[in-house]
């Protein structure tokens, strides 16, 4: 990560300060810790901490413990890296101290519920008090837009998925089993040299392919049956998601059908997609489609959401909590039709938002054309 | 997972509703989920469940979405399977008047704050309301002692993981690459049908092994020079974790020494392990030998902590927060020494306590005896 860039979004962030009640903030969650520090560490259970950060007009502080001292100096300069010697509880009052705080932003998605409980305790006994009071998505919203750096990285993440992904297409056949596809996408990244899978791989056949989140098991792969494919990796930080669906053969009328619908609502809501319009609007598009089709009952997730640091972030694109869309805001277009137990098909485009509508991100191979 | 275990499970729980103020209790953190209802899903990201569970004196209910349904249907029978059509917090409230819950408890270290905001005033809003209050640590509690099935499973968790490390310990040569190693061992955990990773493997050499969590770099192994390899599985849901530091050839004298502090401290703490004492105490036992032999500044983390259907779950074995240990917890003993800039040695075995003291659930090799 570039200097310069996380010094912006310090600068940025420190422009938000003079605008809202809080004199410091908190930043726990683990993807706006490394947006704003680079330190790229991650939390591998919830309640474990690997840092946070706070920061005031004046100080930008790391706070972490002696696991993480070493590689927190070295990814994140712009920050002063403090080492706890004890818990975060007895800590903070301190540091909070030392800044000089008495309004601390907290991220309300992001902390948990006993963890808030405690501090309030703590903080009550400082004098004078620090009050705790919640920041609601302040730096969710400033990684919703995607600055030209990141959108290369978002690019190369996907060019790299893509590639990935058609070298397994390419070698599938009947009588290999969901797990070793899987696994083969894992390998193919690792070499590859992403970071770190997005989320564990999806791939699901038959009628496994009617579970939107299926897991990979040892059923075999077989002629004409639906595959989808839902992969993505992490690279320098960022992730990309994509999906195909997969025959081997031609498939059974029924699954054609579906996959002509599914493709039609997914470029439709593609075109819809432009800056200024509402996140409910491509969303209403593909399930309209679906639903004139005859199947409105086996679409039950939203069209798509925003990707970035997260493979799930903001903004969200279903039918609720409607956003303008922006220039700069990275998302996925993706519609499935799910039939219990036959099967089902879902096809999902990374895009960024340009000027004059959708750049796809992916490397768009491995579509039919059944028309 | 067995019916009757976890029906067993259910029956405790519910003992414990007639002890307790709540009269619902909201179960939503991923391995209390499983461990209750035996639903295996896991959450990818904090702010996405993939279900949760609410349980009275009659009712058992699993919440989940479109994309668990069938899922959730097959692995938790005695739960009835409730498919949201729309968000959490718009259909919690119906669902609670048909409990007709009064007070609903809910896991204070899971819960985000923002949710609970969003839930108290959606609660206020019925008629009689709802009360929303904490429970802390109810199922964890339960999770902590493991019965005879959990610890079979446990057993063949860290066999597994044991051969494994040793097929990889004997291929390890000069000039392979920490991400390489790493890589071998995720391949052959695979391949072993472990569910996952139960963490991301640490192999740190040189003096990457001061960092107690060091991410697997490009780097050489090289001859004498500390290898921190830090590992674990999933199978059959529970977790194991081990970790041994090798050296190819003779390590140098500083390390070989720092070796056998750090061995004893580990031999001499598990000798203390027993029901019935203080949680604090082989943490003490192990931190002084490492303290008299002058490297106390060097030995930052805990000693243990408890695993189960997570790599980190009570107790936790460390100076602070002393509880009693008990038969059937489940612990591991990892003292270590960092050197920042040089190198560092750990030493993790997992052990089960039973009645006269703990039995090593992973396989006893590689370790050496320098003395």
């Amino acid at each position: 990560m570039k200097q310069s860039s996380l010094l912006k979004r310090v600068a940025v962030l420190r422009d938000t300060l003079a605008h809202i009640p809080q004199d410091t903030v908190w930043i726990i969650q683990p993807e706006n810790r490394r947006y704003l520090s680079g330190f790229k560490a991650s939390d591998s259970q919830l309640t474990e901490s690997s840092g946070s950060l706070l920061m005031n007009d004046k100080k930008a502080i790391l706070i972490t413990d002696s696991r993480y001292t070493v590689e927190a100096q070295k990814e994140a300069p712009a920050f002063q890296v403090v080492t706890l010697k004890k818990g975060l509880m007895e800590s903070l009052p301190e540091i909070l101290k030392g800044l000089k705080t008495k309004n601390l932003g907290f991220e309300e998605d992001f902390l948990i519920w006993g963890l808030h409980r405690q501090l309030t305790k703590q903080l009550k006994k400082l004098s004078p008090p620090v009050r705790l009071t919640p920041l609601n998505g302040l730096v969710d919203r400033m990684r919703e837009i995607k600055d030209g750096s990141e959108i290369r990285k978002m690019q190369a993440s996907a060019h790299l998925m893509s590639d990935i992904l058609g070298e397994v297409i390419g070698g599938l056949k009947p009588g290999r089993t969901e797990m070793e596809v899987a696994w083969e996408i894992e390998g193919l990244a690792r070499e590859a040299g992403a970071e770190d899978l997005a989320f564990p791989s999806i791939v699901a056949s038959g009628p496994n392919s009617a579970l939107p989140h299926a897991v990979p098991t040892n059923r075999k792969l077989r002629p004409r049956e639906p595959i989808i494919m839902d992969v993505g990796i992490k690279k320098d930080g960022y992730c990309c998601d994509m999906t195909r669906t997969i025959f081997l053969g031609s498939p059974t009328p029924r699954f054609k059908k579906i996959y002509q619908i599914v493709r039609e609502a997914q470029l439709s809501a593609l075109q819809a997609i432009m800056p200024g319009i509402e996140s409910t609007r491509p969303d209403a598009i593909a399930r309209n489609i679906i639903k004139d089709a005859g199947f409105g009952d086996y679409f039950g997730h939203s069209l798509g959401h925003g990707v970035g640091l997260a493979t799930h972030e903001r903004p969200r694109l279903g039918p609720e909590k409607s956003v303008k869309l922006a220039k700069g805001m990275v998302v996925t277009v993706e519609p499935g039709i799910y039939l219990p137990g036959k099967g089902g098909v879902r096809l999902e485009e990374m895009v960024v938002i340009e000027k004059n509508g959708p750049k796809i991100l992916t490397k768009d191979r491995h579509f039919y054309d059944f028309s």
